[in-house]
């Protein structure tokens, strides 16, 4: 992005050492910042949690945000935990994927003296709602398909404009509905993401295992809706 | 073991690669059979996940069990889909750790014209039961403090000799309530296990990120949990 927007990579592993290896090839390429989720297959108490943040902070070269993401990782990160987790020197914000704005609502009160720390959201559906009410931005990914519309939205939540928010959501919600609603599974999001930008000449549709692209009957869904947006 | 016994590896990884990585060093390290949980981040659905399974067993250099540990995996092993991986050359039993006795029935019935196909349990709480219902064996933590003991009650299973089976039983409930139950998270099982074979002179308890090894007062309550049990 030559500078223009700051980058932040993904580090999340259930190895200490590969996240670690992760943010050392990160830092090399030139990111701003890390982002990471609590290791994911065996579930960590929540001291285990900030004492594992404290460690691996230790050898980190990069500034970090906490990445809360519940539905993949099981364990949340407590609002008690990320109050004592933003006192570690380099953690500087939290991605919130939860969906959950209760919880947010928690985290947030607990930092509340804290307006050095960073709040992103997740969910795209949300993100006007996250930041009229103090959240500072999101990580949508609509925004690799159409960058200016979740621009748009966030200036008019920066602005409180709330009319102009109801407008801007309606295209937010049509491409949820329509983009991130082709198939049946879990994936749909990814899988539909990942359509569209292969549609839009944007980067390839090829997924990890055990994820694969849509076939042919998917992908003519994802142009039609892609047309229908009109964007 | 020096073919005494068969020896099984976990090679469950994120990553389709890794877990084919570790397969061949599994292999070439002279494992028997290497054992396999889905992918954890993002969970995957059924069809998925077979065309997964059909993907990785092209290049498995060793034959596998599924391991069902939907606590960590989020991602249950459904009994229509474990019926179809079997018929998928080298995958020859399963493994379930999902304390879901009515789900191994019904995988069991979805399978009963295989009796080629090995079941082994996860929880060493109800081995035995498993074993009087048709299943194969145990994968039981505690066999690696006490063999003999886990190894009398498979056979006292085996051998539908039900008075036996609560004798040994207690002892294997006494185990799992002391030995398995000091401090207060969810990998209390894995650091009892871990410091009792430390006390016992059988291996470290060193433990992997984000967990540690107890400290001397939960040290403390094993080593007298493990002189209560007399074995």
């Amino acid at each position: 992005m030559k500078g223009r927007v700051p980058v932040l990579v993904g580090i999340t592993d259930s190895a200490f050492s590969e996240s670690l290896r992760l943010a050392k090839i990160a830092a090399q390429c030139g990111a701003d910042a890390v982002v990471l989720a609590p290791p994911y297959y065996f579930a960590a108490g929540q001291p285990e949690l900030l004492e594992y943040l404290h460690r691996i902070m230790k050898q980190m070269p990069l500034p970090l945000f906490l990445y809360n993401m519940p539905m993949h990782t099981k364990v949340k990160f407590m609002p008690e935990t990320v109050r004592m987790a933003a006192e570690i020197p380099g953690i500087i914000g939290m991605k919130d994927s939860s969906s959950d704005l209760a919880y947010f609502k928690q985290v947030q009160y607990a930092l509340r003296d804290r307006d050095d720390f960073t709040f992103m959201v997740g969910p795209e559906e949300f993100m006007a709602e996250f930041v009229l009410t103090g959240g500072h931005g999101g990580v949508n990914g609509g925004a690799n398909m159409f960058p200016k519309l979740y621009v748009e939205l966030y200036h008019a939540a920066r602005n409180r404009d709330l009319d102009k928010i109801q407008t801007l959501q309606g295209k937010v919600m049509q491409i949820s509905s329509t983009i991130y609603n082709v198939g049946s599974f879990g994936s749909s999001y990814l899988k539909g993401l990942k359509c569209a930008l292969s549609v839009l000449g944007i980067c390839s549709d090829f997924m990890a295992e055990p994820f694969h692209r849509f076939n042919e009957p998917e992908r003519e869904k994802i142009k039609k809706a892609l047309k229908a947006l009109h964007l």
